[in-house]
């Protein structure tokens, strides 16, 4: 189910798209997570990476790893993505705006234990982060998925929020003498940093030149 | 207070940084924040804008924002900014990292109403997006300060993660023959992109030139 009762919009609705299409793009441009649970009545927010396939969400870390613990008992979480498009500059301080994309998603979260799973979740992260890079590298050992949790977020209900495009000032501002438009932002990778032991004869493999972040 | 109970880390103690100096310098590079609150036992987590001041973090939005709302009640709510600085390229899957700079803050937040705190607080996240945009624009009117609400979250404990550097490989995996090392991340301005209604004689002005974000 997307866009219920909790995720209805109450204010300008024209921000407000409810379809999964569009839900299940901006979960797919973007790759870090803020997720929300709560402890004792406190509300707790971390930052986490994850992967999306259906409605489920991959979380992991490391088995002693407390947020995933807690929402493995199926506590009512919240995970939210956001993409940052633009600073929007007005003629005028109160129409300033960002552009922007962003899903908010609540749902339950159970821990994933077959290995199996644990290991098709966690291959689903390292190609949403470096699609190519999974098959180069040395796969988990058994003692290392035993170290590693794995969680799996059921989106019950989602909302996207987007904005773009220009200022839209009022009418009596557009004469004014300030430059206004939109300051486009984005995120980029550098150069790659080579790891000080790399064996001189490992160039920078073709996937990293192809590497798409946050679009 | 910083450091308190809700935030002492549990694993990897040596990404936990509690002096106050670390947790405002990564507020004060970052400019978006997740902030997540409890509704009837749902945890919600919204991003919002915001600047520091001294323990306090101000944040903005329509008068009618449920968000805003519901903070200002005083519910015990917790503010993250994320700064994502590189991808973290190991020779096993289970070494891949991400290079980053957390700030997890807990408190609570209470409604600024008088119009000369609202604006002063207005400035504070205005110059904090885009210095030097304030004296340029045209100011808040009182109907534009009614509509506008705008909160003051007071950070009571919070805590700093930061992980930086290169990759940290099993020993039997440096030999491996695959790439290793970090690729750097950072969000980049574009070009500036003039409104379509911008009068001609206006010129893209210089601090735009010496933006910088989230860094």
């Amino acid at each position: 189910m997307t866009g219920g009762e909790r995720t209805r919009l109450h204010r300008l609705p024209e921000r407000g798209s409810y379809d999964l299409e569009t839900v299940h793009s901006i979960l797919d441009a973007g790759f870090l997570a803020h997720v929300g649970f709560t402890v004792d009545a406190q509300a707790v927010v971390i930052p986490m990476l994850y992967a999306r396939s259906g409605q489920a969400l991959y979380l992991h870390g490391s088995a002693a790893n407390r947020t995933l613990q807690t929402l493995a008992t199926g506590s009512a979480a919240c995970v939210t993505v956001t993409l940052i498009d633009g600073f929007v500059l007005a003629r005028s301080a109160f129409h300033h705006s960002m552009n922007y994309r962003s899903v908010v998603a609540f749902g339950t979260a159970r821990s994933i234990l077959s290995a199996a799973q644990k290991v098709k979740a966690l291959h689903a992260i390292s190609e949403h982060m470096v699609a190519g890079r999974w098959n180069e590298v040395r796969g988990p050992s058994r003692a290392e998925l035993e170290m590693t949790m794995v969680v799996e977020f059921t989106i019950e209900e989602a909302s996207a929020k987007i904005r773009k495009g220009p200022p839209l000032d009022d009418e009596g501002d557009y004469a004014r003498h300030v430059w206004a438009g939109v300051i486009p932002l984005r995120t980029e990778t550098g150069e790659p940093v080579p790891d000080s032991r790399l064996r001189v004869e490992v160039a920078v493999p073709q996937y990293l030149n192809r590497l798409k972040v946050g679009q």
